[in-house]
């Protein structure tokens, strides 16, 4: 099996409205060391053995499901586990 | 200034619906080979170097803000980059 994590983010160019709330949200609690927030999405994802283009899988579904490829960027990192 | 990296994920004794849809989204589009999908919160946040206590600040804020602890667990990196 393949353990796939799975990260979306907007892109640097591309304002951050729920990242600002959160940091302005994180000071009205009066944590002014925090000086930036980003917010993104965090994927998690089992993928079978048996496929064997397992970054091509991967990367078609960021591109079709999981990103906004206009506004968003996305990494991941693929491990592969022994089978149980 | 401290760079971290925060994710947030349901528990996995907790229902993630979200992750269930984006899944049967992904099996519609026909990569039958994703078995299972699970969806999360990813954080950058950035923090001054003035802060002693990074480790401390950040732990407060994912328990006050970034995660339902009833629900969610979270993990964190920090990682110190130099000053420019």
């Amino acid at each position: 099996m393949y353990f796939v994590k799975v990260y979306v983010t907007y892109k640097d160019s591309v304002l951050d409205p729920q990242g600002e709330a959160v940091k302005n949200a994180v000071h009205r609690l009066g944590y002014d060391s925090i000086e930036e927030v980003r917010m993104g999405k965090y994927f998690e994802i089992q993928v079978s053995s048996k496929d064997e283009s397992v970054e091509e899988t991967i990367e078609a579904i960021c591109d079709q499901l999981l990103a906004n490829v206009n506004m968003e960027t996305y990494r991941y990192e693929i491990k592969q586990l022994e089978e149980r």
